[in-house]
């Protein structure tokens, strides 16, 4: 399970709370931001016309084990990992650290909707062309891993 | 401009910030949902089939000045007037205080968006039958503060 | 593991995204906000002076799982579940659902943080009193539930 | 009234709502990053200290003027200008754009406080040194817009 993707994140002030440090729930935006920033990387979006449908991917399950706080200002690095590829979901792995001290640890599932039969949306398998590019992200971190 | 809604808003630990009191953009979340309160407790929404067609009341402008701070826990109540109904659009004016000390004093114009010929959403007039429940409103709130 | 504390939630326009729904990282909100409302039920609080002395209790972890969407105005039932009070940290289960119908299955673990020697703020055991209100609530829930 | 700053703010999915546009309160949270990520440009801070002093800039006034919607994944042309600076205060205007197409215009009024005579917070004159490196910020943009 490689990391596919890397990059940063600042806390804003609008992030804190009067514990002086990030409010919890904050992290769970900061996953969607970077699950997203992932996806743009590689010409794919949690809401996108697709082969000429429109796919969606709402949340099936999130959580976040908080290691040590953070607070105004700080800056830390954000790993993103896929777990799995599943026939309709996808699992994220968020590692959030700071100087290399672990500040959070958090998981996201989500699941591939589309319009079926001129019905409403409902899940289902991801298009073969946008799992290829997700793929294809996997092996090329697995690449950069074993040199 | 009589006041035609009263409500309570109780500060949330997610309300702060590290300076230990109610962030300042939190205001504009209060603002929207005691309008929609009130809106509801004339059997109106901000989003809502209405003789048929689909109407929607996006913001033009929204401010807010904040008169002195509160805290967790603390309990606000919140008056809300309707300044103006316009043609197209309706001024709200919004107080906030704590125990007769004046915490915020907010504005907030919306407009009225519907469907025209076919295209897409666009700015129509305040349909009669709604506007006609905004009205009874104010002159409700006059009557009881004329008493 | 009885439920100790019920109580209801409203979706506001702003906890909605661009699919219609209520965005995930919502829930997250909301189950502070319901833990808070319990504590206050019974006399406590998340952060607050007991026995002279400054407490806080900082989330340790958070999950949630998305059953099925809601969507504006929607009011949801909300039950409260103490599953552990361990030495130091507490834990809670979360069922959101619309007319029965389950919306979200969410579970928090906080911990209990206070002054140390003069020193800076770090995990403390519960103190016993306050302990002593948890427990006094799920006595309560039992005595209710078994009759 | 030269504009001193300019960055970029992308959209993310959370940022919208149902009506498929940015939700009206998010601007107020870019207006404060924007603010604070220009004051850290030129080495300053919303809360810092300051030659040996805590200071601090609480809101005093904050309004928007919506002029036309932005959807998920826009990125915007934001432009910090500063209108005023007062023995207290500081005063900012916001210019959101999207490819030369205006989406909103904002202001923020900004207010010192710090520690006075061991008391509590309180409003306090800018420090020298602070307000110099605003004022050297707005003679820079003003030679700039001058060439």
């Amino acid at each position: 399970m490689p990391v596919v993707f890397r990059t940063l994140r600042r806390v804003e002030f609008s992030d804190t709370d009067m514990a002086g440090i990030v409010h919890f729930a904050k992290f769970f935006l900061w996953m969607e931001h970077v699950e997203q920033e992932f996806l743009r990387s590689i010409g794919l979006s949690v809401s996108m016309i697709w082969e000429g449908e429109r796919i969606g991917f709402p949340r099936v399950s999130a959580s976040c084990d908080y290691l040590s706080p953070v607070t105004f200002e700080d800056v830390m690095d954000v790993e993103l990992s896929i777990v799995k590829i599943g026939t309709k979901s996808i699992s994220y792995d968020f590692a959030f650290s700071k100087e290399t001290r672990p500040v959070a640890s958090a998981s996201l599932v989500t699941c591939c909707v589309g319009k079926i039969a001129n019905q409403k949306l409902a899940g289902i398998p991801i298009p073969a062309t946008f799992r290829a590019r997700l793929e294809e992200a996997i092996r090329a971190a697995e690449a950069a891993h074993a040199r």
